[in-house]
Protein backbone atom coordinates (compact mmCIF):
# COMPACT_ATOMS: atom_id res chain seq x y z
CA UNK A 1 0.00 0.00 0.00
CA UNK A 2 2.32 2.31 0.83
CA UNK A 3 6.06 2.37 0.33
CA UNK A 4 7.04 4.59 4.08
CA UNK A 5 3.79 4.78 6.92
CA UNK A 6 5.43 7.53 9.48
CA UNK A 7 3.03 7.18 12.38
CA UNK A 8 3.06 10.22 14.93
CA UNK A 9 2.43 8.37 18.21
CA UNK A 10 2.56 5.77 19.26
CA UNK A 11 0.14 4.73 21.96
CA UNK A 12 -2.44 1.98 21.98
CA UNK A 13 -4.28 2.98 18.38
CA UNK A 14 -0.67 4.00 16.63
CA UNK A 15 1.46 1.14 18.18
CA UNK A 16 -1.65 -1.35 16.88
CA UNK A 17 -1.25 -0.05 13.25
CA UNK A 18 2.74 -0.67 13.44
CA UNK A 19 2.12 -4.20 14.80
CA UNK A 20 -0.49 -5.39 11.99
CA UNK A 21 1.45 -3.26 9.10
CA UNK A 22 4.72 -5.41 10.71
CA UNK A 23 2.73 -8.44 10.56
CA UNK A 24 1.49 -8.04 7.25
CA UNK A 25 3.62 -6.93 4.92
CA UNK A 26 1.57 -5.42 2.15
CA UNK A 27 0.38 -2.62 4.28
CA UNK A 28 3.41 -0.35 3.97
CA UNK A 29 7.35 -1.86 3.35
CA UNK A 30 8.47 0.65 5.94
CA UNK A 31 6.95 2.20 9.45
CA UNK A 32 8.87 4.71 10.70
CA UNK A 33 6.97 5.83 14.27
CA UNK A 34 7.76 9.09 16.31
CA UNK A 35 6.33 10.51 19.37
CA UNK A 36 6.83 13.26 21.59
CA UNK A 37 7.99 11.60 24.30
CA UNK A 38 11.29 10.09 24.73
CA UNK A 39 10.45 6.90 27.03
CA UNK A 40 7.56 6.22 24.88
CA UNK A 41 10.09 6.00 21.95
CA UNK A 42 12.15 3.73 24.50
CA UNK A 43 9.52 1.20 24.55
CA UNK A 44 8.79 1.29 21.03
CA UNK A 45 12.78 0.14 21.00
CA UNK A 46 12.46 -2.62 23.16
CA UNK A 47 9.45 -3.97 21.52
CA UNK A 48 10.35 -3.70 18.19
CA UNK A 49 7.16 -3.17 15.93
CA UNK A 50 9.16 0.09 14.32
CA UNK A 51 11.18 -0.13 11.20
CA UNK A 52 12.91 3.51 11.92
CA UNK A 53 12.52 5.33 15.00
CA UNK A 54 12.75 9.00 14.59
CA UNK A 55 12.40 11.56 17.60
CA UNK A 56 11.95 14.25 15.13
CA UNK A 57 8.39 14.72 14.38
CA UNK A 58 9.40 16.64 10.97
CA UNK A 59 12.02 14.51 10.00
CA UNK A 60 9.90 11.69 10.42
CA UNK A 61 7.58 12.67 7.77
CA UNK A 62 10.18 13.68 5.27
CA UNK A 63 9.88 11.21 2.04
CA UNK A 64 6.97 9.23 4.04
CA UNK A 65 3.93 8.93 1.46
CA UNK A 66 1.49 8.47 4.19
CA UNK A 67 1.79 10.11 7.33
CA UNK A 68 -1.05 8.87 9.96
CA UNK A 69 -1.34 10.81 12.93
CA UNK A 70 -1.89 8.91 16.13
CA UNK A 71 -2.11 11.51 18.80
CA UNK A 72 -4.20 13.30 21.47
CA UNK A 73 -6.65 15.37 18.43
CA UNK A 74 -5.19 18.74 20.64
CA UNK A 75 -1.76 18.22 19.36
CA UNK A 76 -2.81 18.17 15.33
CA UNK A 77 -2.39 21.83 14.48
CA UNK A 78 1.10 22.12 16.03
CA UNK A 79 2.02 18.63 13.98
CA UNK A 80 0.53 19.85 10.88
CA UNK A 81 2.42 22.83 11.07
CA UNK A 82 5.54 20.59 11.78
CA UNK A 83 5.43 18.56 9.32
CA UNK A 84 4.11 20.55 6.53
CA UNK A 85 7.25 21.71 5.27
CA UNK A 86 8.61 18.57 5.31
CA UNK A 87 5.88 16.34 3.21
CA UNK A 88 6.74 14.78 -0.01
CA UNK A 89 4.46 15.87 -2.85
CA UNK A 90 1.15 13.42 -3.43
CA UNK A 91 2.02 12.50 0.39
CA UNK A 92 -1.38 11.06 2.14
CA UNK A 93 -2.11 12.74 5.15
CA UNK A 94 -4.67 11.05 7.78
CA UNK A 95 -5.25 10.33 11.32
CA UNK A 96 -7.13 7.82 13.70
CA UNK A 97 -8.51 11.03 15.58
CA UNK A 98 -12.26 10.67 17.81
CA UNK A 99 -13.41 14.17 16.29
CA UNK A 100 -13.32 15.12 12.67
CA UNK A 101 -14.66 18.31 12.04
CA UNK A 102 -11.99 19.90 14.31
CA UNK A 103 -9.36 17.43 12.95
CA UNK A 104 -10.32 19.30 9.05
CA UNK A 105 -10.37 22.84 10.93
CA UNK A 106 -6.84 22.62 12.44
CA UNK A 107 -4.89 20.50 9.91
CA UNK A 108 -6.43 21.36 6.56
CA UNK A 109 -5.47 24.85 5.83
CA UNK A 110 -1.95 24.07 7.10
CA UNK A 111 -1.01 21.44 4.20
CA UNK A 112 0.77 22.21 0.71
CA UNK A 113 -2.11 21.91 -1.78
CA UNK A 114 -0.77 18.91 -3.53
CA UNK A 115 -0.91 17.04 -0.67
CA UNK A 116 -4.09 14.44 0.29
CA UNK A 117 -5.74 14.76 3.58
CA UNK A 118 -8.44 12.31 4.25
CA UNK A 119 -9.21 12.45 8.15
CA UNK A 120 -10.26 8.46 9.47
CA UNK A 121 -11.46 7.67 12.73
CA UNK A 122 -11.22 3.56 13.43
CA UNK A 123 -13.79 2.87 16.38
CA UNK A 124 -11.49 0.77 17.79
CA UNK A 125 -9.65 0.81 21.30
CA UNK A 126 -9.27 -0.61 24.81
CA UNK A 127 -9.44 0.60 28.20
CA UNK A 128 -5.58 0.55 27.80
CA UNK A 129 -3.07 3.08 26.61
CA UNK A 130 0.56 3.34 25.37
CA UNK A 131 3.03 1.41 23.55
CA UNK A 132 2.54 -2.30 25.33
CA UNK A 133 -1.07 -2.03 25.22
CA UNK A 134 -1.34 -1.77 21.40
CA UNK A 135 -2.00 -5.38 19.61
CA UNK A 136 -2.31 -6.34 15.90
CA UNK A 137 -6.14 -7.73 15.87
CA UNK A 138 -7.54 -4.60 17.22
CA UNK A 139 -8.77 -3.36 14.48
CA UNK A 140 -10.23 -6.34 13.29
CA UNK A 141 -13.97 -6.34 12.71
CA UNK A 142 -14.47 -2.83 13.05
CA UNK A 143 -16.00 0.08 12.06
CA UNK A 144 -13.48 2.74 10.26
CA UNK A 145 -15.22 5.92 9.31
CA UNK A 146 -13.29 8.12 6.96
CA UNK A 147 -14.90 11.96 6.52
CA UNK A 148 -12.59 13.05 3.31
CA UNK A 149 -13.68 17.08 2.71
CA UNK A 150 -15.17 18.12 -0.10
CA UNK A 151 -12.64 17.58 -2.88
CA UNK A 152 -10.64 15.47 -1.86
CA UNK A 153 -8.82 13.14 -4.56
CA UNK A 154 -11.44 9.98 -4.72
CA UNK A 155 -8.29 7.71 -4.93
CA UNK A 156 -6.38 8.83 -2.18
CA UNK A 157 -9.55 8.52 0.11
CA UNK A 158 -9.51 4.93 -1.47
CA UNK A 159 -5.94 4.16 -0.62
CA UNK A 160 -7.10 4.83 3.25
CA UNK A 161 -9.88 2.97 2.68
CA UNK A 162 -7.87 0.27 1.58
CA UNK A 163 -5.74 0.11 4.22
CA UNK A 164 -7.89 -0.14 6.94
CA UNK A 165 -9.90 -2.73 5.24
CA UNK A 166 -6.19 -5.01 5.13
CA UNK A 167 -5.91 -4.38 8.76
CA UNK A 168 -8.93 -5.72 9.52
CA UNK A 169 -11.48 -2.95 9.37
CA UNK A 170 -15.22 -2.15 7.87
CA UNK A 171 -14.58 1.18 5.89
CA UNK A 172 -17.83 3.90 6.29
CA UNK A 173 -17.86 7.12 4.55
CA UNK A 174 -19.68 10.04 5.89
CA UNK A 175 -19.61 13.65 6.70
CA UNK A 176 -17.48 15.24 9.28
CA UNK A 177 -20.62 16.96 11.07
CA UNK A 178 -22.74 13.69 10.62
CA UNK A 179 -19.35 12.03 12.43
CA UNK A 180 -19.31 14.17 15.10
CA UNK A 181 -22.51 14.06 16.21
CA UNK A 182 -22.85 10.51 15.60
CA UNK A 183 -19.90 9.06 17.95
CA UNK A 184 -20.89 12.00 20.34
CA UNK A 185 -24.02 9.77 21.32
CA UNK A 186 -22.25 6.34 20.35
CA UNK A 187 -18.99 7.21 22.32
CA UNK A 188 -18.04 10.43 23.71
CA UNK A 189 -21.28 10.94 25.63
CA UNK A 190 -21.01 7.72 27.07
CA UNK A 191 -17.73 7.68 28.21
CA UNK A 192 -18.46 11.30 29.48
CA UNK A 193 -21.09 9.61 31.59
CA UNK A 194 -18.44 6.74 33.05
CA UNK A 195 -16.06 9.08 33.64
CA UNK A 196 -18.45 11.33 36.08
CA UNK A 197 -20.55 8.45 37.98
CA UNK A 198 -16.78 7.32 38.98
CA UNK A 199 -15.88 10.26 40.13
CA UNK A 200 -19.26 10.82 41.81
CA UNK A 201 -18.53 7.59 43.91
CA UNK A 202 -14.91 8.86 44.81
CA UNK A 203 -15.98 12.21 45.92
CA UNK A 204 -18.86 10.42 48.06
CA UNK A 205 -16.52 7.51 49.33
CA UNK A 206 -13.59 10.53 50.19
CA UNK A 207 -16.40 11.98 52.82
CA UNK A 208 -15.00 9.82 56.13
CA UNK A 209 -17.87 9.26 58.54
CA UNK A 210 -20.62 10.30 57.16
CA UNK A 211 -20.34 8.86 53.64
CA UNK A 212 -23.45 7.22 52.27
CA UNK A 213 -20.47 4.49 51.09
CA UNK A 214 -17.01 3.85 52.10
CA UNK A 215 -14.19 3.51 49.60
CA UNK A 216 -14.01 0.13 50.63
CA UNK A 217 -17.49 -0.48 50.08
CA UNK A 218 -17.87 1.19 46.61
CA UNK A 219 -14.85 -1.45 45.84
CA UNK A 220 -16.27 -4.33 47.14
CA UNK A 221 -19.82 -4.13 46.10
CA UNK A 222 -18.89 -2.66 42.88
CA UNK A 223 -19.72 -5.65 40.90
CA UNK A 224 -23.40 -4.45 41.45
CA UNK A 225 -23.29 -2.48 38.46
CA UNK A 226 -20.81 0.23 39.08
CA UNK A 227 -17.92 -1.95 37.99
CA UNK A 228 -19.34 -1.66 34.42
CA UNK A 229 -18.61 1.84 33.93
CA UNK A 230 -15.14 1.92 35.40
CA UNK A 231 -13.75 0.00 32.22
CA UNK A 232 -14.77 2.71 30.33
CA UNK A 233 -13.82 4.69 32.73
CA UNK A 234 -10.09 3.53 32.82
CA UNK A 235 -9.56 5.15 29.51
CA UNK A 236 -6.68 7.95 28.69
CA UNK A 237 -7.34 10.88 30.47
CA UNK A 238 -5.24 13.14 27.63
CA UNK A 239 -6.86 11.58 24.55
CA UNK A 240 -10.56 11.64 26.04
CA UNK A 241 -10.08 15.86 27.39
CA UNK A 242 -9.02 16.48 23.71
CA UNK A 243 -11.90 14.66 22.56
CA UNK A 244 -14.86 16.47 24.55
CA UNK A 245 -13.30 19.85 23.95
CA UNK A 246 -13.02 19.26 20.08
CA UNK A 247 -16.32 18.06 19.88
CA UNK A 248 -18.07 20.66 22.24
CA UNK A 249 -21.26 21.39 20.13
CA UNK A 250 -22.21 18.17 19.48
CA UNK A 251 -21.54 16.57 22.98
CA UNK A 252 -23.16 19.49 25.01
CA UNK A 253 -26.02 18.83 22.71
CA UNK A 254 -26.16 15.52 23.95
CA UNK A 255 -25.40 15.85 27.10
CA UNK A 256 -28.17 18.17 27.52
CA UNK A 257 -30.79 15.81 26.00
CA UNK A 258 -29.03 13.23 28.68
CA UNK A 259 -29.72 15.63 30.99
CA UNK A 260 -32.97 16.50 31.02
CA UNK A 261 -34.02 12.73 30.67
CA UNK A 262 -32.29 11.59 33.86
CA UNK A 263 -34.37 14.91 35.40
CA UNK A 264 -37.83 13.00 33.77
CA UNK A 265 -36.53 9.88 35.49
CA UNK A 266 -35.44 11.74 38.86
CA UNK A 267 -39.09 13.53 38.49
CA UNK A 268 -40.62 10.35 38.12
CA UNK A 269 -38.91 8.54 41.28
CA UNK A 270 -39.90 11.04 43.08
CA UNK A 271 -43.24 11.16 42.50
CA UNK A 272 -44.11 7.75 41.95
CA UNK A 273 -44.59 7.66 38.57
CA UNK A 274 -43.89 3.93 37.57
CA UNK A 275 -45.81 3.31 34.42
CA UNK A 276 -43.16 6.23 32.92
CA UNK A 277 -40.40 4.42 34.88
CA UNK A 278 -40.87 1.58 33.17
CA UNK A 279 -41.42 2.48 29.68
CA UNK A 280 -38.06 3.82 29.87
CA UNK A 281 -36.44 1.25 31.28
CA UNK A 282 -37.95 -0.81 28.28
CA UNK A 283 -36.30 1.41 26.09
CA UNK A 284 -32.88 -0.04 27.12
CA UNK A 285 -34.14 -3.59 26.63
CA UNK A 286 -35.09 -3.10 23.10
CA UNK A 287 -31.87 -1.12 21.89
CA UNK A 288 -30.07 -4.22 23.47
CA UNK A 289 -32.32 -6.84 21.24
CA UNK A 290 -31.30 -4.88 18.44
CA UNK A 291 -27.83 -5.29 19.04
CA UNK A 292 -27.67 -8.88 19.76
CA UNK A 293 -29.90 -9.37 16.61
CA UNK A 294 -27.19 -6.55 14.75
CA UNK A 295 -24.60 -9.50 16.55
CA UNK A 296 -22.61 -6.36 18.19
CA UNK A 297 -23.31 -7.47 21.35
CA UNK B 1 -30.89 -26.14 56.99
CA UNK B 2 -34.53 -26.01 56.24
CA UNK B 3 -36.35 -28.77 56.00
CA UNK B 4 -38.89 -27.18 53.87
CA UNK B 5 -37.79 -23.83 51.79
CA UNK B 6 -40.31 -21.88 50.45
CA UNK B 7 -39.88 -19.67 47.23
CA UNK B 8 -41.99 -17.08 46.59
CA UNK B 9 -41.15 -16.09 43.04
CA UNK B 10 -38.76 -18.25 40.36
CA UNK B 11 -37.07 -15.09 37.85
CA UNK B 12 -33.70 -15.39 37.78
CA UNK B 13 -32.87 -14.98 41.73
CA UNK B 14 -35.60 -17.72 42.90
CA UNK B 15 -35.02 -20.13 40.32
CA UNK B 16 -31.31 -19.92 41.16
CA UNK B 17 -31.83 -20.63 44.85
CA UNK B 18 -33.73 -23.51 43.34
CA UNK B 19 -31.20 -24.88 41.64
CA UNK B 20 -28.58 -24.84 44.05
CA UNK B 21 -30.65 -26.20 46.93
CA UNK B 22 -32.20 -28.57 44.70
CA UNK B 23 -27.45 -29.70 43.64
CA UNK B 24 -26.47 -28.96 47.04
CA UNK B 25 -29.15 -30.74 49.35
CA UNK B 26 -27.62 -29.69 52.75
CA UNK B 27 -29.73 -26.40 51.54
CA UNK B 28 -33.35 -27.63 52.43
CA UNK B 29 -35.03 -31.19 52.22
CA UNK B 30 -37.52 -29.79 50.26
CA UNK B 31 -37.55 -26.89 47.89
CA UNK B 32 -41.77 -25.60 47.11
CA UNK B 33 -41.83 -23.24 44.43
CA UNK B 34 -44.81 -20.17 43.80
CA UNK B 35 -45.18 -17.66 41.54
CA UNK B 36 -47.76 -15.35 40.43
CA UNK B 37 -47.37 -16.07 36.84
CA UNK B 38 -48.77 -19.65 35.64
CA UNK B 39 -46.52 -19.73 32.54
CA UNK B 40 -43.41 -19.50 34.98
CA UNK B 41 -44.85 -22.09 37.16
CA UNK B 42 -45.18 -24.16 33.43
CA UNK B 43 -41.32 -22.97 32.95
CA UNK B 44 -40.45 -24.57 36.27
CA UNK B 45 -42.12 -27.64 36.19
CA UNK B 46 -40.69 -28.20 32.80
CA UNK B 47 -37.23 -27.32 33.80
CA UNK B 48 -37.59 -29.29 36.66
CA UNK B 49 -35.53 -27.53 39.60
CA UNK B 50 -38.67 -27.54 42.68
CA UNK B 51 -40.36 -30.31 44.66
CA UNK B 52 -43.14 -28.97 44.95
CA UNK B 53 -45.12 -26.60 42.66
CA UNK B 54 -47.91 -24.66 44.59
CA UNK B 55 -49.95 -21.82 42.32
CA UNK B 56 -51.26 -20.24 45.46
CA UNK B 57 -48.64 -18.16 47.67
CA UNK B 58 -50.61 -18.63 51.11
CA UNK B 59 -50.37 -22.55 50.82
CA UNK B 60 -46.94 -22.51 48.93
CA UNK B 61 -46.02 -21.39 52.76
CA UNK B 62 -47.85 -23.57 55.11
CA UNK B 63 -45.32 -25.63 56.95
CA UNK B 64 -41.96 -24.30 55.77
CA UNK B 65 -39.45 -23.46 58.13
CA UNK B 66 -37.84 -20.69 55.92
CA UNK B 67 -40.60 -18.37 52.85
CA UNK B 68 -38.10 -16.80 51.06
CA UNK B 69 -39.01 -13.74 49.30
CA UNK B 70 -37.84 -13.52 45.57
CA UNK B 71 -40.47 -11.15 43.70
CA UNK B 72 -40.03 -7.69 42.95
CA UNK B 73 -40.03 -5.73 46.50
CA UNK B 74 -43.29 -3.80 45.18
CA UNK B 75 -45.62 -6.99 45.56
CA UNK B 76 -44.02 -7.87 49.36
CA UNK B 77 -46.43 -5.73 51.26
CA UNK B 78 -49.15 -8.13 49.53
CA UNK B 79 -47.03 -11.59 49.75
CA UNK B 80 -46.65 -10.71 53.31
CA UNK B 81 -50.69 -10.05 54.01
CA UNK B 82 -50.84 -13.12 52.20
CA UNK B 83 -48.74 -15.99 54.12
CA UNK B 84 -48.76 -14.23 57.52
CA UNK B 85 -51.73 -15.93 58.55
CA UNK B 86 -50.29 -19.39 57.28
CA UNK B 87 -46.71 -19.00 58.60
CA UNK B 88 -45.27 -22.11 61.44
CA UNK B 89 -44.55 -20.95 64.44
CA UNK B 90 -40.28 -19.83 64.69
CA UNK B 91 -40.78 -19.83 61.01
CA UNK B 92 -37.80 -17.50 58.96
CA UNK B 93 -39.18 -15.05 56.62
CA UNK B 94 -36.32 -13.55 54.22
CA UNK B 95 -35.67 -12.00 51.30
CA UNK B 96 -33.76 -10.84 48.14
CA UNK B 97 -34.97 -7.88 47.27
CA UNK B 98 -31.84 -4.50 46.39
CA UNK B 99 -34.02 -2.09 48.74
CA UNK B 100 -33.94 -3.01 52.48
CA UNK B 101 -35.78 -0.07 54.35
CA UNK B 102 -39.03 -0.17 52.43
CA UNK B 103 -38.55 -4.01 53.13
CA UNK B 104 -38.51 -3.85 56.77
CA UNK B 105 -41.46 -0.95 56.64
CA UNK B 106 -43.13 -3.14 54.19
CA UNK B 107 -43.17 -6.41 55.47
CA UNK B 108 -42.02 -6.58 59.08
CA UNK B 109 -45.39 -5.28 60.82
CA UNK B 110 -47.28 -7.72 59.00
CA UNK B 111 -45.37 -10.92 60.21
CA UNK B 112 -46.93 -12.71 63.50
CA UNK B 113 -44.62 -12.45 66.88
CA UNK B 114 -42.94 -15.56 66.94
CA UNK B 115 -41.80 -15.48 63.23
CA UNK B 116 -38.36 -14.18 62.56
CA UNK B 117 -37.81 -11.36 60.33
CA UNK B 118 -34.07 -11.25 58.09
CA UNK B 119 -33.92 -9.32 55.36
CA UNK B 120 -31.27 -10.13 52.86
CA UNK B 121 -29.74 -8.67 49.46
CA UNK B 122 -27.47 -10.97 47.12
CA UNK B 123 -25.33 -9.15 44.94
CA UNK B 124 -26.06 -11.20 41.97
CA UNK B 125 -27.61 -10.75 39.20
CA UNK B 126 -27.39 -10.74 35.29
CA UNK B 127 -28.75 -8.83 32.49
CA UNK B 128 -31.27 -12.02 32.00
CA UNK B 129 -34.68 -12.30 33.92
CA UNK B 130 -37.18 -15.62 34.37
CA UNK B 131 -36.89 -19.09 35.29
CA UNK B 132 -34.99 -20.63 32.57
CA UNK B 133 -32.18 -17.64 33.63
CA UNK B 134 -31.20 -18.71 36.44
CA UNK B 135 -28.43 -21.48 37.64
CA UNK B 136 -26.63 -22.83 40.66
CA UNK B 137 -23.39 -20.77 40.46
CA UNK B 138 -25.10 -17.29 40.22
CA UNK B 139 -24.43 -16.58 43.78
CA UNK B 140 -20.81 -18.14 43.66
CA UNK B 141 -18.00 -15.69 45.50
CA UNK B 142 -20.90 -12.62 45.77
CA UNK B 143 -21.33 -10.38 48.60
CA UNK B 144 -25.30 -11.22 50.37
CA UNK B 145 -25.87 -8.09 52.54
CA UNK B 146 -27.87 -9.14 55.83
CA UNK B 147 -29.96 -6.14 57.49
CA UNK B 148 -32.23 -7.49 60.23
CA UNK B 149 -33.90 -4.91 62.09
CA UNK B 150 -33.05 -4.61 66.26
CA UNK B 151 -34.40 -7.28 67.77
CA UNK B 152 -33.82 -10.07 65.45
CA UNK B 153 -32.90 -13.15 66.79
CA UNK B 154 -29.13 -13.82 66.21
CA UNK B 155 -29.87 -17.78 65.97
CA UNK B 156 -32.16 -16.97 62.91
CA UNK B 157 -29.43 -14.61 61.65
CA UNK B 158 -27.24 -16.95 61.73
CA UNK B 159 -28.99 -19.47 60.04
CA UNK B 160 -30.03 -17.23 56.81
CA UNK B 161 -26.33 -16.28 56.80
CA UNK B 162 -24.74 -19.71 56.93
CA UNK B 163 -27.47 -20.86 53.95
CA UNK B 164 -25.84 -18.07 52.00
CA UNK B 165 -22.72 -19.20 52.74
CA UNK B 166 -23.30 -22.50 51.60
CA UNK B 167 -24.68 -21.34 48.11
CA UNK B 168 -21.15 -19.81 47.58
CA UNK B 169 -21.45 -16.27 48.58
CA UNK B 170 -19.61 -13.91 51.29
CA UNK B 171 -22.19 -12.17 53.90
CA UNK B 172 -21.80 -9.14 55.54
CA UNK B 173 -24.24 -7.99 58.01
CA UNK B 174 -25.61 -3.99 57.94
CA UNK B 175 -27.73 -1.21 58.76
CA UNK B 176 -30.94 -1.07 56.81
CA UNK B 177 -30.62 2.82 56.42
CA UNK B 178 -26.67 2.24 55.22
CA UNK B 179 -27.43 -0.63 52.75
CA UNK B 180 -29.51 0.91 50.90
CA UNK B 181 -27.74 4.44 50.64
CA UNK B 182 -24.37 2.01 49.31
CA UNK B 183 -26.27 0.21 46.97
CA UNK B 184 -27.71 3.24 45.17
CA UNK B 185 -24.53 4.45 44.53
CA UNK B 186 -22.57 1.31 43.70
CA UNK B 187 -26.07 -0.51 41.72
CA UNK B 188 -29.25 1.54 42.05
CA UNK B 189 -27.63 4.85 40.33
CA UNK B 190 -25.51 3.49 37.37
CA UNK B 191 -28.57 0.87 36.15
CA UNK B 192 -30.84 4.27 36.15
CA UNK B 193 -28.29 6.10 34.06
CA UNK B 194 -27.64 2.99 32.11
CA UNK B 195 -31.33 3.04 31.56
CA UNK B 196 -31.79 6.66 30.69
CA UNK B 197 -28.78 6.28 27.78
CA UNK B 198 -30.86 4.22 26.74
CA UNK B 199 -33.77 5.32 26.12
CA UNK B 200 -32.29 9.33 25.12
CA UNK B 201 -30.15 7.10 22.29
CA UNK B 202 -33.44 5.42 21.43
CA UNK B 203 -35.42 9.03 21.28
CA UNK B 204 -32.68 10.72 19.42
CA UNK B 205 -32.64 7.39 16.71
CA UNK B 206 -36.43 8.08 16.41
CA UNK B 207 -36.08 11.56 15.28
CA UNK B 208 -35.44 10.70 11.54
CA UNK B 209 -34.23 12.34 8.49
CA UNK B 210 -32.96 15.16 11.20
CA UNK B 211 -31.35 12.24 13.80
CA UNK B 212 -28.55 13.30 15.01
CA UNK B 213 -27.95 9.32 14.16
CA UNK B 214 -30.14 6.77 13.03
CA UNK B 215 -31.23 3.65 14.69
CA UNK B 216 -28.98 1.03 12.64
CA UNK B 217 -26.02 4.13 13.27
CA UNK B 218 -26.13 3.71 16.95
CA UNK B 219 -26.57 -0.37 16.51
CA UNK B 220 -23.89 -0.53 13.90
CA UNK B 221 -21.16 1.79 15.72
CA UNK B 222 -22.37 0.63 19.42
CA UNK B 223 -19.15 -0.80 20.47
CA UNK B 224 -17.58 2.18 20.63
CA UNK B 225 -18.64 2.76 24.60
CA UNK B 226 -22.44 2.96 24.11
CA UNK B 227 -22.56 -1.12 24.32
CA UNK B 228 -21.42 -1.63 27.98
CA UNK B 229 -24.54 0.24 29.15
CA UNK B 230 -26.81 -1.78 27.65
CA UNK B 231 -26.08 -5.12 28.84
CA UNK B 232 -26.97 -3.26 32.36
CA UNK B 233 -30.05 -1.93 30.48
CA UNK B 234 -31.35 -5.06 29.79
CA UNK B 235 -32.13 -5.71 33.23
CA UNK B 236 -35.66 -6.30 34.17
CA UNK B 237 -37.89 -3.73 34.07
CA UNK B 238 -40.72 -4.41 36.47
CA UNK B 239 -37.76 -5.45 39.28
CA UNK B 240 -35.94 -1.94 38.23
CA UNK B 241 -39.19 -0.13 38.61
CA UNK B 242 -39.72 -1.26 42.11
CA UNK B 243 -36.20 -1.08 43.05
CA UNK B 244 -36.43 2.86 42.29
CA UNK B 245 -39.25 3.33 43.83
CA UNK B 246 -38.44 2.03 47.11
CA UNK B 247 -34.98 3.50 47.66
CA UNK B 248 -36.53 6.65 46.58
CA UNK B 249 -34.73 9.10 48.83
CA UNK B 250 -31.36 7.90 48.66
CA UNK B 251 -31.34 6.87 45.01
CA UNK B 252 -32.47 10.64 44.45
CA UNK B 253 -29.61 12.32 46.59
CA UNK B 254 -27.20 10.19 44.76
CA UNK B 255 -28.88 11.32 41.40
CA UNK B 256 -28.58 14.63 42.24
CA UNK B 257 -24.93 14.53 42.85
CA UNK B 258 -24.18 13.18 39.85
CA UNK B 259 -26.23 15.33 37.76
CA UNK B 260 -24.14 18.22 39.65
CA UNK B 261 -20.98 16.52 38.35
CA UNK B 262 -22.06 15.97 34.77
CA UNK B 263 -23.70 20.03 34.71
CA UNK B 264 -19.79 20.76 36.29
CA UNK B 265 -18.08 18.51 33.54
CA UNK B 266 -20.50 20.72 30.82
CA UNK B 267 -19.63 23.71 32.44
CA UNK B 268 -15.49 22.63 31.49
CA UNK B 269 -16.18 21.29 28.10
CA UNK B 270 -17.69 24.75 27.05
CA UNK B 271 -15.46 26.81 28.73
CA UNK B 272 -12.67 25.10 27.82
CA UNK B 273 -11.32 24.25 31.29
CA UNK B 274 -8.86 21.36 30.45
CA UNK B 275 -7.23 21.29 33.87
CA UNK B 276 -10.46 20.48 35.30
CA UNK B 277 -11.99 17.47 32.93
CA UNK B 278 -8.44 15.71 33.22
CA UNK B 279 -8.99 15.69 36.80
CA UNK B 280 -12.33 14.29 36.58
CA UNK B 281 -11.14 11.74 34.19
CA UNK B 282 -8.54 10.93 36.44
CA UNK B 283 -10.49 9.70 39.03
CA UNK B 284 -12.16 6.68 36.87
CA UNK B 285 -8.51 5.53 36.33
CA UNK B 286 -8.53 5.25 40.01
CA UNK B 287 -10.88 3.79 40.81
CA UNK B 288 -10.73 0.98 38.56
CA UNK B 289 -6.87 0.56 40.05
CA UNK B 290 -8.43 0.14 43.09
CA UNK B 291 -10.94 -2.74 41.93
CA UNK B 292 -7.81 -4.24 40.26
CA UNK B 293 -6.10 -4.37 43.57
CA UNK B 294 -9.23 -5.84 44.92
CA UNK B 295 -9.46 -8.13 42.59
CA UNK B 296 -13.23 -7.24 41.89
CA UNK B 297 -12.36 -5.88 38.44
Amino acid sequence: MFQRLTLIGAGLIGSSIARVARERRDLAAEVVVTDRSAAVLDRVAALGFADRIEPDTARAAVGADCVMLCAPVGTYAAIAAAVAPHLAPCAIVTDVGSTKVSVIRDVGPLLPPDVHFVPAHPLAGTEYSGPDAGFSTLFEGRWCLLTPPDGTSPAATERVAEFWRRAGSMVELMEAVHHDRVVAVVSHLPHLIAFTICSTADDLATEGESAAASRSEVLKFAASGFRDFTRIASSDPVMWRDVFLNNREALLEMLARFTEDTQAMARAVRWGDAAYIEDRIGRGRQIRRGLIEAKQA
